[in-house]
């Protein structure tokens, strides 16, 4: 089959057919607006991408994605301390964070315990999240898992490893939707779960 | 509100989220994403998007983007010369000759007279088509335009501008949808359409 371009553009289609949301329809409709636009989409855009291919890491104090290590939310002062949230991914992290709900710092995990998928404790972020818990003074650790099997196994083991450190905690209330993914939810069941929240 | 992320990955959300097809909230996941899959996506995407932007232009010839010039479709000494398939802009191009229907050359015109946007006959790639027709001995011109008023308003208007070079000038046969763009059509329309052409 033609495709009516050379292998360049061919090839950015395809990769951009490879992004949530995007099927190979739309990637190309996506090229020809790039194209259309090259001052203002798409020669920005590239750049952008650049940029964030070079300076992407995972904060080492947190577990976020961002372009600087701390991370922005890590090194900003006016976040309270003294409360953490812990998160499966970066994903959730930055759904909370959206929300504007929670004003405290954030600690992810990197995934759930899965024996299907061969995840253990030891995969996650949890012995340092143990160690922060110790080091920062920790009052209150927050749960936000999804509502998952899994996540809800992980909030167990997680607060059976910070019971000899003392510290209170808490997870979401039961409100979110039961399998339902944390990313998803709009920010009034995700402030009603989280004013809810429980003592575990 | 706090995005839970440095400006450069913000930057980079909000130029994803101005492709067609891709909302603030799905671009948000595609960068998630692209983090994720930093080597086998984020990479090769980057490369591919910077490619496109620094080589990608309008084909001398017959108006096609693409990073060449003459494009792939005019350097290919496989397709038929003789036959010109007339289009709005270049989606209308990849649509039709992702379809296979058509072996012979493209013309894009860029777009079609619109008396509300003030857009005339030298807005548009008219008098190089013209040219094209008599220095190339073409025999037949298909004009595949959109079957919208200034659609139809263009084919009667190039029709006009051909009849001195006594060239052969067809069009798409109705059977496309009224007000339809052809770019969404599926195949087997197309090809009804094209197989059905009659001279205007
Ligand atoms: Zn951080
Ligand atoms: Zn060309």
């Amino acid at each position: 089959m033609s495709t009516g371009h050379a292998p360049d553009i061919d090839r950015l289609i395809q990769l951009l057919g490879k992004l949530p949301g995007l099927g190979p329809r739309s990637a190309r409709r996506a090229v020809l607006h790039l194209i259309k636009k090259r001052d203002p989409l798409l020669v920005p855009l590239a750049e952008a991408l650049a940029t964030v291919r070079d300076r992407v890491r995972t904060c080492s104090v947190c577990g976020n994605a961002d372009t600087v290590d701390p991370c922005s939310l890590c090194a900003d002062p006016r976040r309270a301390t003294g409360t953490l949230c812990v998160v499966e991914d970066v994903a959730d992290l930055w759904a909370l964070d959206r929300s504007d709900l929670f004003t405290g710092r954030y600690h992810v995990l990197g995934g759930t315990l899965s024996a299907l998928d061969g995840i253990g404790p030891d995969d996650l972020s949890i012995a340092p999240l143990v160690d922060r818990v110790r080091r920062e003074a920790i009052e209150e650790v927050i749960l936000a898992l999804n509502a998952t099997v899994d996540g809800q196994t992980t909030a167990h083991y997680v607060t059976e490893r910070l019971a000899s450190t003392g510290v209170r905690v808490t997870a979401l209330a039961h409100g979110l939707p039961v399998g339902g993914e944390l990313d998803y939810l709009d920010d009034g069941t995700l402030a009603a779960a989280l004013q809810a929240r429980k003592s575990l």
